[in-house]
């Protein structure tokens, strides 16, 4: 289904695709094929295989090799997400954890009013066959979830990838309608939140809040939960900051 | 991308998609999954591989084998579309034929109207790598291209039926595309919350953090707007109670 030379469509290469932990070369050169169908040319690669970039990719992508070479590695989905203000994950709805679920129409509308309105937002996807852990679902602000056929809800990889480009492409000829935020209410970066919430984990276990190993997980989850879905901005997470230093008197202890 | 279980998904069967002589058994594989994404069920193929319903098509199918397995064959197109009251084209842009072109969403749309008065349309998607021949193309109605990229067009099969069947569905959808919240996820009450902001702030008196008169009405605003604006659970008031009062010593000295 080709395309029409008609439509004017943004080549400056639209927000990030990350992809978490995938588990075959030839769905991450599928990916970066629909990825460049939909005009999207970041790739992001947390702990891809080995053969990530080899001959099954390639062939795979069908061209999209441009998008395979300029790949970024990470190690960890934290650092994969540092420089962005908001994650949208496509993903299987989290249990216990507390996320607004969208559509891939809803999110692509949305990831167009950040970007107009100068923020740094992001696609992630998890790993073909088991989806997302939940300390990654954590990183994320928004869940989306297709309205498939209720029986039979499993996409391949890039077929996640290529409704959430198509969406997002689609969502180009939407005028944004969303409230302003204005520029001082900025959400934080990623790794400013993530910088915050360390330092109160770190407090919480030596207050003895998070003593119960077995519950600890769970609480700290709980926590990010909050917090990411709250998107504090940057004076924000400064505040939150000077509270937890002033309550666990570390400003004396220092 | 899972989807949700509340939406009301017709698994009547849709229209027919018809595959005109396929060349790659995965690519029938894969494209039967994503019509079963999408709650289509009646395939109709013309001219497919030999190894059509093999095991690299069942494998791609991942689970879709009904779909192989009902597949209807067929010697030619004309035969395939011979019971259609209308047929839409997935393929290029034809050349010396007239054809209207629509997108996916328009398409969607219109083969829901279609049905709904009666009518029986399919849809058809043509080769991998050739397209569809005129004489193919003369048999179709409407041709339907989607906006992509216009420097890199070329979907590929199971994609391209991914769109028109997740097209089909979207137009069929009633479920609302923004934030669900579900029932553990309601807000806190704004007594829980206020509660939770008094203690907060008698604590931040106590540590010194508000100890500036002159800033402390500000101060305490900037406070209240986050937790107001990230409106926590009921739990999550819990949890930030629970943190507060670790954090301050509260536990011990009280």
């Amino acid at each position: 289904m080709p395309g029409t030379d008609r439509t004017k469509v943004s080549l400056s290469g639209g927000p990030p695709m990350i992809l978490c932990r995938p588990q075959r070369a030839e769905n991450i050169g599928s990916a970066a094929r629909a990825m460049l169908n939909c005009g999207l040319t970041e790739m992001r690669l947390v702990s891809p295989p080995d053969d990530w970039k080899g001959e099954k990719a390639r062939n795979a992508s069908s061209g999209a090799d441009a998008l395979l070479d300029g790949a970024r590695l990470f190690a960890t989905l934290a650092e994969a997400v540092a420089d962005l203000t908001h994650v949208f994950a496509a993903t299987a709805r989290p249990r216990n954890i507390v996320k607004p679920v969208i559509t891939p129409r809803a999110a692509g509308v949305a990831l167009r009013a950040l970007v107009a309105e100068g923020h740094r937002p992001g696609f992630l996807v998890g790993p073909e066959r088991f989806g997302l852990e939940n300390d990654e679902v954590s990183l994320a602000d928004t869940i989306v979830t297709a309205n498939l056929n209720p029986a039979f809800t499993s996409l391949n990889l890039a077929q996640a990838v290529l409704l959430l480009g198509y969406e997002w492409l689609e969502a180009g000829n939407v005028a944004p309608e969303t409230t302003h935020l204005g520029r001082a209410e900025e959400p934080a970066t990623k790794e400013a939140l993530m910088g915050f919430l360390g330092r109160l984990e770190a407090d919480l276990l030596a207050t003895g809040f998070l003593a119960n190993e077995g519950r600890r997980p769970h609480t700290v989850r709980d926590i990010r939960a909050f917090f990411q879905r709250a998107r504090p901005t940057g004076p924000e997470v400064g505040l939150l900051d000077g509270i937890v230093r002033s309550l666990s008197g570390r400003n004396k202890r220092t």
